[in-house]
């Protein structure tokens, strides 16, 4: 009976958010999500915090509206996090968010016409994949390996679409968990300078490392206003709050503003000044470490339970942070086709052909799936692991 | 540098945001936002809520990801505020917003295609307009009388472009603060129904009733899911919180939820919950009460201030209800002109152009500008006003 438009008349739900409404059953455990733990939000500190916020000076002016492009006690600390990750900017170059996805949709905002190409690694992180969509954007999967985009597949691209943006995450990656190298990123920002492209660095888990070395962030790189950097507080303080922001040249960010203020108009100022306060009082890194901890038995224990129970015909990735395991099965076996069947068992998992751009015109991952590992304990993990690996070993055969 | 999208690269940011990041000295006394007065914020009760909420049992659970669709406690409340205003609905017919823009937002996204018609009262709320702009559509205006829209021109208009939405705000207009008459919105609800239009019915300010007979939602009198009722709690509870909803048919509001998945994704779990508490403590009454009598004496006060110093020559509008009074000068004056002037001496308001959209392809509205009087008190309301009314004098000569 409605006359919807050409980007969502077709559009169901992501496959993220539409499971998680069926995840209310608490028997489930779930590897589908990319939630933090429950015992890792810091709610004393946030109560602590919302009550002297809200018995002080300041409660009008959070209660009241507020400018969009961010509150500025909660810019000038954000402005201090990017220094600590290496990247001097300034106010006019911060954006803050109701979480680091809105950043993405403003980005295609800002620069996509219908039809307009966009380039992703192929996987990618889904949502963005949607939100592509609903800018009807002409996608284009680019092949990655363990150091990180396939540089002459990359500039292949690049030569052939001039697309106008490149979307990667590229560190702890969503879905994989691998991380890109320093010369992988370095080349990434020269090829993109030299065609024109504007990449989209979406870093929700770069803090999250649990071994290895840190590697610079790919805005570390950018010496032409290329790159957009985008990150969110929702896996290190808490998702609930949807505080996020975007860093990048004041022209992308100006537009970025007209963009949100044509839809949320600003962010809650509650939940900017709790941020501010949380990082300016030290908050952020003390309980960072202790959660750091908290998630690396997690995914050491989904390591050690995949080592222990899964055929060897099953290949996943070792992350060496972030919240996400990479699984391969073989050829045969359609991921989707046995979610129904794993949730009877009381698992859940998301199927990776979601993560996935068509290449030559084929649905391509099938055989692949997500695991998150943050938000179950290790006893869950090895419980809900080897109850996957039952499943698949009956259809592996 | 960059190549932007068609729809952003234009665009310059919203009068009434740009303004408010010019506010910030303090002796402008600005007639130019929408804002509640400081004191009518209800810091105190807000306070005790969010402590009870983040000390509780249910601190994990707003810290934590939440559903898009919304908090199912706010959503319960949400209900009987609509069986309140004399609409039953059901879950799946409501949607909770970041703040009521974005539900127009959302039915942008859900309904437009580039060129596509939307119908707005001529003026209209120029966010809206601003938003149009970004999906490219094409806006026409109706003409408006004091009993609403006038039907004929509204029907005219229905049968020549087929519009896909028609936006009002029925009660205490933005900007012109008037109120449709209940047999004008039946007869728009029937019209839009016999030509297949979705009815956009904003209504942030209908609780804001100073005076009069309170008048039926549009809502009210739609038997065929025509009307999408979208309302905001920015301006009777506060506007920081950033919490609105939209109650339609829930095909529609399925596709509002798709569309915010792709953008912000959830709402703030906190100021969700701290809102149904409100709601549930019934507060809203109370202090809407409280408030409503601040707000007529400052009503009053512009009125009688309008009254006593401005020339015969400018009309305005004495308004019911909301937070705005119209008003229109001799043709020769052009009130943006005017304005930098105006903030000169300290006195800020929007000139009323921004809210029209072209009328046979001329702009339209130059001698018209919208008074807020709901963030002044009576003393600087008097005060601005006369200082205004010499700056118009000395132009009108």
């Amino acid at each position: 009976m409605y006359k919807f438009s050409d980007r969502i008349k077709d559009l169901n739900g992501t496959a993220t958010r539409e499971i998680f409404k069926l995840l209310s059953r608490p028997e489930v455990i779930s590897f589908a999500g990319g939630m933090p733990a429950a015992d890792c939000l810091p709610c004393d500190i946030i109560n602590g915090i919302a009550s002297e916020i809200l018995s002080g000076n300041d409660a009008k002016h959070v209660l009241q509206y507020g400018t969009t492009e961010g509150d500025s006690v909660l810019v000038e600390q954000l402005l201090l996090h990017m220094e600590s990750l290496g990247v001097r900017a300034t106010k006019s170059e911060i954006q803050v968010l109701s979480g680091g996805q809105q950043g993405l949709d403003l980005m295609c905002k800002a620069f996509i016409n219908n039809g307009d190409v966009i380039l992703v690694e192929n996987p990618t992180y889904l949502a963005f994949l949607q939100i592509a969509k609903t800018y009807q954007a002409n996608v284009i999967g680019v092949d990655s390996d363990d150091s990180g985009l396939v540089l002459s597949d990359l500039e292949n691209k690049l030569k052939a679409h001039r697309p106008k943006l490149l979307y990667i995450v590229p560190t702890f990656s969503n879905p994989t968990g691998r991380t890109y190298t320093e010369q992988n990123r370095k080349a990434i920002v020269e090829l993109c300078d030299k065609y024109g492209t504007v990449i989209i660095e979406d870093d929700p888990y770069g803090l999250l490392r649990y071994s290895g070395e840190v590697v610079p962030l790919v805005k570390s790189f950018d010496s032409n206003g290329r790159v957009v950097y985008v990150t969110s507080f929702s896996k290190t303080i808490s998702p609930g709050l949807r505080i996020a922001f975007a860093c990048g040249n004041s022209e992308i960010i100006r537009k970025i503003s007209i963009g949100k203020q044509g839809t949320d108009v600003q962010n809650v100022g509650l939940t900017q000044r709790i941020v501010a306060e949380y990082l300016r009082r030290g908050h952020f890194g003390r309980v960072l470490e202790r959660n750091i901890k908290v998630y690396a038995a997690r995914r050491d224990a989904m390591l050690s339970a995949l080592d222990e129970y899964m055929p060897d015909c099953i290949k996943y990735t070792r992350p060496c942070g972030g919240l996400f395991v990479w699984a391969e099965l073989p050829k045969h076996i359609d991921t989707k086709a046995i979610l129904p069947e794993a949730l009877e068992h009381n698992v859940a998992y998301i199927n990776g052909s979601e993560f996935f751009v068509e290449v030559d015109g084929k649905q391509v991952g099938h055989n692949t799936l997500r695991l998150n590992f943050s938000n179950s304990d290790e006893q869950k993990i090895d419980k809900g692991i080897k109850a996957l690996s039952e499943i698949f070993k009956r259809h592996i055969g």
